[in-house]
């Protein structure tokens, strides 16, 4: 089964400004991982049409997938419609069956802004599903998600089996000894194990380990043999606990 | 005084594989907002080498300043210094003052995992300071930061005066009306502030408000009257309250 490539797209000035934190590509991030998706890149930009455009342009080239989240709301500052739009040469149309679900719900209240939730790019597909009744806009290989956490999360389930893959088998190992010490036993792993995805991370403070460990792969007796040729090298006493999962 | 354009590179496969939340991209979008700095793009990238040097590249073409969180430890997985020196053109040589450091503190027991963290792109220049002894390296317009959260804001504050810019002024607007209702006046008030920065954020769930209005500007007396006028033309009990600052 082939990985799908993704690529995050994250609009907003609130975040770049520091005044919010995004917590919506880790959220993306761990749907992934659960599902197999092969996430590439994420990718912050200024709500700046410019800037967006020419991110979406890349990401949509570049990998199989692109997820945006936010800058699809009523307001001015809502802009990432306009934007893929224009990445991918198309037109922004109101689409029908949005105008009319928006119709039917605000009768004689409906605005301007109500309107512009119905705005697409020429040929987007939506996507029904969830607790939300706002379809996910498609177009191309990019979904188009909200910033407000709680409906991303909603629309992401909606999507996310579309991504699936075979997914990473993960081994840790954690380590009393520091980097210095054990990096040339890690070395000598990925000589013998060249398609291990192996990674290093020390702590600091007050956790019973100085490094964490992490050997990944999506062949699951390829990461055993890793894992037990690595315990297997590391000088005695070096392993504080291991973990699967 | 003029502002100083940010970017941020994140560095790790732990990030994208969903294991790891990235605080760094924050805490250092908080930190350049602090010192009036101007963030302007994140990207967080794999640990591959042509991935990483794209971006450094791009980055250090594009904005004044480039920051990387991560990937400058002694371990196999430790590329960024690789990267970047690869990226802006130049070879990678040991550092004679970090190998000094270095030999001097581990003496006998110093090994080549060790004397990989003496690594430096041909030409940095080393910015020491801060409770952690290893310097900053820095190199033509791009600093490494380390990922170790607790170090890389040891080392941001040693460095971040050099990103100094006017600072922004903030005044905030919880609104109990919709966006879709707020909207109109929202774009009056950007017709009449064109240079304003005007955020909408909805938010789910118990608040007593469904909108955060985010006003602001470099110019005080500017948010100020945008802010005036913005309050003046809302319907009326529109406002939950407002915030400064």
């Amino acid at each position: 089964m082939a990985e799908v490539t993704v690529g995050i797209v994250v609009i907003g000035n609130e975040i770049l400004s520091g005044k919010v934190m995004d917590t919506n590509s880790a959220f993306l991030a761990r749907g992934l991982r659960e599902v197999g998706g092969e996430l590439r890149r994420i990718a912050v930009v200024p709500d700046e049409i410019d800037e967006i455009v020419e991110v979406i342009r890349d990401f949509s080239k570049r990998f199989e997938v692109v997820l945006t989240s936010g800058g699809i709301g009523p307001t001015h500052d809502d802009i990432t419609i306009a934007a893929v739009a224009r990445a991918l040469g198309r037109r922004v149309i109101r689409h029908p069956t949005i105008e009319e679900g928006l119709r039917r719900f605000f009768k004689d209240n409906v605005n301007s802004a109500h309107l512009k939730m119905a705005e697409v790019p020429e040929g987007a597909e939506l996507i029904q599903g969830g607790e939300v009744k706002f379809p996910v806009v498609k177009v191309e290989n990019v979904y188009l998600l909200p910033g407000i956490p709680q409906i991303l999360e909603d629309k992401f389930h909606v999507i996310k089996q579309r991504f699936t893959g075979a997914r990473y088998h993960l081994k840790t190992i954690y380590s009393c000894k520091g980097e210095s010490v054990i990096a040339e036993h890690l070395d000598a792993t990925l000589a013998r194990f060249p398609d291990l995805l192996l990674g290093s991370y020390p702590r600091l403070g007050d956790a019973d380990y100085r490094v964490k460990v992490t050997l990944e792969s999506r062949d699951q007796a390829y990461v055993e043999q890793a894992f037990a040729h690595l315990v297997g090298i590391l000088p005695e006493g070096t392993v504080v606990r291991t973990e699967e999962g």
